[in-house]
């Protein structure tokens, strides 16, 4: 399910059920944080003119963005098709913003070990995911009316791929696990 | 399945299967990473002799920091049995020590993700995990022979329970999931 799951960036509008979606977040809030202080809230947006708001918004900011990034990611951005347009965000039929509470012990580890409970939860129910962080996401704030210390971390787009993504790959097991020392590689085929 | 999963503090010392340990660390380095760039590596330490170190080392610090704590997380450590004690660094069968890669874009949150995917196979396999970080990981990088740029993000202890433990609970879902803006609660009962 983990090796099957893609990251998209062009989804179908059709609609996901919110039971299923109840089912992913359900999952995903049972994730283990530090000292058990699930820092985590979920901001679900449906709506079309909300959801085109957002993406006029982040558009906005990415524009800017890519006026001073390095080239090494340029480059990496041409090859994947990635740009300053974000279609996805009016496209999935469902955006879950996570925020995050910036007082809690270990708040930022413990917020993306759950996203990573929410992914394989949506995969597992069948849908492709998109994790998209805006480059600036203090307009959160007032977008969404949240409280002081909290901030938003990412946007999960989640909904039906609109294309076949290609898998950029991984290392292999061997070349990323070591034994007792770094280098000592374990797991040689 | 995440509803299952717990974190313990105990565990029995049954040694588990390497084909065991190599589908966990497969399924989680199936997880995203910003830019795919990966910016993780794994030591896996079994070794009585080598876990009985790290337990040294990590003790000397906890000992240190629980010097320094405030009064909210003492309680916090009071009633869940927390000490500066870690024998699951010697009891567990596997420590898994997580490194991260400080120059990647987004490393920590793609590490953290990741860890996400390793607990959820872990606990599809019917082990317990538990996610330790110590107070201090710089130890680490002389202790393994870790290159510059890379630091310990945590160990991830592994293996079967000794005891059952308790459950802290989690918020409901009502209380965390808004919809369209903060407060506006969706998926009421």
């Amino acid at each position: 399910m983990a090796r099957e799951r893609r990251s998209v960036r062009r989804f179908k509008r059709d609609p996901i059920p919110d039971e299923d979606l109840k089912y992913i977040l359900d999952v995903a809030h049972y994730a283990p944080s530090g000292a058990n202080r699930q820092p985590w809230r979920f901001i679900i947006v449906k709506d079309p003119d909300i959801k085109r708001r957002i993406r006029v918004i982040c558009e906005e900011i990415e524009k800017e963005f890519y006026k001073h990034v390095p080239q090494w990611f340029m480059e990496f951005a041409r090859e994947r098709g990635i740009t300053w347009r974000k279609p996805h965000l009016e496209e999935a039929p469902v955006l879950i913003h996570v925020f995050g509470y910036r007082r809690s012990p270990h708040w930022k580890e413990s917020v993306w070990l759950m996203i990573g409970y929410l992914l394989l939860a949506s995969a597992s129910k069948g849908y492709a995911t998109l994790t998209y962080t805006p480059s600036d996401t203090r307009w959160a704030n007032d977008f969404f009316n949240v409280p002081e210390n909290w901030g938003l971390e990412t946007i999960i787009n989640i909904g039906y791929p609109a294309h076949q993504p290609s898998f950029p790959g991984r290392y292999e097991l061997s070349e990323i696990c070591f034994e007792n020392t770094w280098g000592n590689r374990c797991f040689k085929e």
